[in-house]
């Protein structure tokens, strides 16, 4: 990679661990942690003592920019000699992260694969699947006349270490903290330790090779000289018991590990297996046709995924949750109808999983009201929370963590709308990517109640619905109701009358057709078609000849030029709907005028950065790349648009997340390139869709 | 108190949960803490919007010491005026600290009293023992003309709230974190909230009380026109299952509470009773002899005792381990010894429990050397670990975290010569004090070993013994040992030679030959009071005419002067050894010249600060107040000493805590009054003492 973008950090995570190993900025934190939105407040060691008694080191530790500082412990008298590697490259793949300077590689291996239905795979695959650990190889090249004593070591304020027992005499050597963390190999070069520091450790103050008190653990690897070592680490992380509140789940991986040692063994044994898979990860994404910051943008948007998701086990099943990145909130539905793509391609069962539990846990039936007449509620009907709950807390029954009632469209109000399109965009994409009929039978009543919910928040007269949302959840306590582009200005924040949004809900009508259709219900098939189509004119007839684009918010007041005006056709295309986004087919003049839309905005008048990033609304300098991705996609691949400098706007996105959010991996909310919210972000992989085009 | 003494921090603990409400510091970080050796990194609000809108809170959050930093979330865009209360008392008490300001009180009680032998104890007192709650009052005088709204809450970045469920309808409102923190009460005017902070809750950012999102959760308070209102609330701590490594223990609460929830609501049904035991316990303390200076001391130190203690069950029985305050080594054995006078008037059965670990898990046999023929070993004998491990880490057996091989003489050495005294002492004075014969016929066998391990390590030449400690454990791999005072210099540092460690190891051949005569075995009570004999002699002897007191270490180098050399005086006495304290007794020369040594060096000279603080050795500006409070008895209660300046002493090492550790209660060690180790330690008990005299 480019020097100066080499060093940013990256979630290195089994899958459904919600673990990560963070490590990659330079002089920052970083370590093994355990359900975090954030990096864990350590520090990494990876280095050798050279023969001339030198301690060489990657910079992964806080202090590591500035040479003056050293990471000397209390009570750590030694005085060697430190080194930090200048000239390193790192090579950022799928599901590898190498990073190479002289004498020494450190590659750390995040494989990942298909999650097999857990009600209907082999234990064996989901034994693998669930397997909470990460991979590191370690190579040690030395080409001088002197031993060196290679070194990967972690340390943390609160950490105590322990050193692992060799139960079953496979050579096993390692440590652990609290039996949540451990690092272990079975190389015979490596030897466990424990002290204050790798120079205490390394000028060896006292003759104990696990010093109780020392905050800092790892291995120690002889390097004899002229010898090349190469040591396969892996690092396991374990939770036991219940980790969830209100309603108490495991991990699922306890069903398969009974603790962190047989964790630790088991990936050792299996680590010429993980490898293979993480070789083939990187070889896929390596012969696709994405350029090289496109390739950096999805491996970057995967690993965070990964890292921040949650595969749970309630006593009868498995439980699927998203966490929201720093913000650690569960299943944001807003998310996971992004996130849908690269679920549905990956783990489909996922995705009906996470349907299920809104529908059994965060469902709920509302009223709702006119605004210009608040005081009057009508009937609304069933939608859906934004969420399910918070950094393991689940929210109450019909409750989410963030809605809050009382606020007219500002950050934490409900976003009941556009939740009740998401359900129903999830719901739709995935039966139809799937045929799974049994599920769409299932969901048969509720749907129906979805498009009467959909229709009656047009207007509850259906002589008086325009298409577009009218009327505001009673849930808002005669506030105003927002969508997931929360911190935005109204251009993208209000939800009703909202261009974005109406996109959806014209998308979910479509939709329910589908599904209604299949199930033979035509009288309901054609009541949502009517809807789409009514949405559809009502959007066609609102581009405003004297701006040249939609306004964003239907309101005779807005002049917002916004790109995610085109992002809902990414649903019926999923679907197979080619028709609907065609320009000859039954919508082709709303079609025709969202490519008119889209061309006038894309430029650095209105939606572009000077240096090709996008800018998803005209007035508001905040954009989210998970759908700057999605847009993309819609314009190049749906839409057919042909656009220039697509090379310069990846390379200005990549540098957002290289430069800008070098300590934020992945972030999704970024502020003319500066990351301003939405770190450590699942949602980014929205960009998965780039593989077909 | 003074005014400029009145802000510290102090542990308010349960006994035996390792859990602590730390509060009492301005504008310092603190809270409910876990198996911490600091305060919690959160914030304590406490205070009341008045009428006018204002928020007045105590100043016990970071930022409230700078009126100009203001407690603002991330998304609180509430700008409410604030008022930290100036002028404000703290009345410090043995169980209870209250916080009193205009308008409001806030009190906090801590109960202590005597846990019986949970072999013997009846459920019913075990259970009132060991619930791990902490009790406020708080009292809002509301002698304006508007209402007012109070509010108890804690904040912590990390902290996420839910709403207590009162699941029997008992009027119990409050909030609980993860399950193992918890706020609550049972009072009609208190209302349950979770926010962003307290300025957001108040200003009613929408309208949901428990909102999942924010850091901050506790009580809001009415307190109508005119009215005043006494609230109790308690806070609950809840650690559930296996909590320690290597050797898995849960919490011995847990045998009798299930939950949290169980704990809140006990500690609520029961919260009259322990403000009574609170009160008594406050009331002791005024009616003792101790002047206040000396009051702040013992009630300061017990807290941090308490908040140290961790009352643990191995499936079969209760394990009791003190905790080494910041450093969290668990049962330090040089501690114990300490510690033993204030354990044995409230909790015998923890002595023995202690002792008894040591025996089965961190006892050994070693052999020991000359240093000046290190090569050669000879037998030792029997010994004892310095700890039983670390942070809830049980160290291997035979082994403490703390100890290195392969140092002479400085921090982190063996300590095997001093731990062998300390546990005899500890034997000796429990079997005194308890006369538990089965207990000392337990223990025959190994106290002769005890007594032939002390005397091999004068000389394992009978011949050639001249008293005190002449080999070191070949455990030190040919370095040398170290006495408690580890970090100071080698007037009390170094084991071998040290009068301090000879004066315990006189004590230790005392206490052998007191449980031996007990038991009938008069041969080996004669060679133990032989060995006694020719240790006080050797001490004796060994006052320099010229120095005018007994150098530190025999080894003639040393010009140090000791305060310690008269420490070990305190076993026989509390043993009820009158004689051999006595300048009438057997050992009349040497109480005689540690009288001489004593009045010599208490002085400005040698062992006193310019403020009448005591220093411990003359060479080293490094005291530990517990070993201070413990010579102290033993000069003016053992030596009948005429100290002058008592109280000037006392105001002095009140400052100590209250100005120089006023972040760090209790604080043992200080350097010219500066804290510079030992943190939060529960070594300070030695003070208990006093009462006797």
């Amino acid at each position: 990679m480019e020097q100066d973008q080499q060093f940013f950090h990256a979630h290195h995570s089994p899958m459904g661990a919600l673990a990560s190993f963070t490590v990659g900025e330079l002089g920052a934190h970083g370590g093994m942690g355990l359900e975090l939105g954030a990096p864990y407040a350590g520090n990494v060691f990876v280095g050798y003592q050279d023969g001339e008694g030198v301690v060489n080191a990657f910079p992964f530790y806080k202090g590591a920019k500035d040479q003056s500082e050293r990471y000397v412990q209390k009570d750590d008298t030694s005085s060697l000699k430190e080194h930090i590697f200048e000239d390193l490259n790192r090579d950022y793949r799928w599901a590898s992260d190498n990073f190479i300077a002289p004498g020494i590689s450190f590659k750390i291996l995040s494989p990942f694969f298909d999650i097999p239905d857990p009600k209907l795979g082999q234990q064996q695959k989901l034994k693998q699947a669930c397997c909470p650990a990460v991979y590191l190889e370690l190579t040690f090249d030395n080409t001088s006349e002197q031993d060196w004593t290679g070194f990967f070591a972690l340390q943390g304020d609160e950490l105590r270490w322990n050193k692992l027992i060799d139960g079953d005499e496979s050579g096993l050597v390692g440590v652990s903290c609290r039996e949540q963390i451990g690092i272990a190999s079975q190389h015979p070069n490596a030897r466990a330790f424990s002290h204050f520091s790798v120079q205490s450790a390394l000028s060896q103050m006292g003759n104990n090779d696990c010093f109780m008190l020392g905050p800092t653990a790892g291995l120690m690897i002889d390097v004899k000289a002229g010898e090349k070592v190469s040591v396969p680490v892996v690092l396991g992380f374990y939770l036991a018991g219940n980790v969830t509140y209100n309603r108490a789940m495991q991990y699922y991986y306890t069903q398969h590990f009974t603790d962190l040692q047989q964790v630790l063994a088991y990936a050792l044994e299996h680590f010429d297996n993980y490898a293979a898979i993480a070789e083939q990860n990187d070889q896929e994404l390596v012969a696709s046709k994405l350029n090289p910051h496109q390739q950096f943008l999805l491996a970057h948007a995967t690993r965070s995924y990964y890292g921040s998701t949650q595969w749970l086990y309630d006593g009868t099943q498995s439980i699927w949750v998203v966490n929201e990145g720093e913000y650690l909130m569960m299943n944001t539905l807003d998310l996971t109808v992004d996130m849908l793509f690269f679920e549905l391609q990956r783990n489909p069962w996922t995705v009906k999983n996470t349907l299920e539990q809104f529908v059994h846990h965060y469902s709920f039936y509302d009223q709702i009201f006119d605004p210009s007449e608040p005081e009057k509620n009508y009937r609304g009907g069933v939608s859906f929370t934004h969420d399910m709950g918070v950094a393991n807390n689940w929210s109450p029954k019909g409750k989410s963590s963030y809605e809050v009632a009382g606020l007219d469209r500002v950050c934490f109000s409900h976003m009941t709308y556009e939740q009740l399109t998401n359900w129903v965009l999830c719901c739709g994409v995935y039966i139809s990517k799937t045929e799974d009929h049994a599920f769409a039978t299932e969901q048969r009543g509720l749907l129906i109640d979805c498009l009467q919910s959909l229709l009656n928040r047009d207007h509850p007269d259906a002589e008086q619905r325009d298409g577009i949302m009218g009327f505001e959840s009673a849930r808002t306590e005669q506030g105003g109701e927002i969508t997931t582009y929360d911190s935005l200005d109204h251009s993208l924040g209000q939800a009703r009358g909202n261009i974005y949004l109406a996109g959806k809900s014209w998308a979910a009508y479509l939709a329910i057709a589908k599904v209604m259709q299949d199930l033979g219900e035509e009288q309901q098939a054609e009541l949502a078609l009517a809807a789409a189509k009514r949405c559809a004119d009502k959007l066609a007839n609102s581009l405003d000849p004297e701006l040249g684009y939609i306004p964003a918010v239907l309101d005779g007041h807005s002049s917002s030029a916004i790109i995610p005006a085109i992002e809902a056709l990414v649903y019926p295309y999923e679907m197979g709907l080619f028709d609907a986004v065609s320009e000859q087919g039954p919508y082709a003049s709303y079609i025709s005028v969202l490519k008119a839309h889209f061309s006038y905005i894309l430029n650095e008048n209105y939606c572009l950065y000077a240096d090709g990033a996008w800018k998803l609304s005209s007035t508001a300098d905040n954009s989210w790349v998970s759908k700057i991705y999605l847009n993309q996609y819609v314009a190049r691949k749906i839409l057919n648009l042909d656009i220039a400098d697509n090379v310069a706007s990846d390379a200005a996105h990549q540098r957002w997340q290289t430069i800008g959010a070098s300590q934020h991996a992945c972030c999704d909310q970024f502020s003319s390139g500066k990351p301003i919210g939405s770190l450590y972000y699942p949602r980014c992989v929205t960009n998965i869709l780039w593989l077909q085009e």
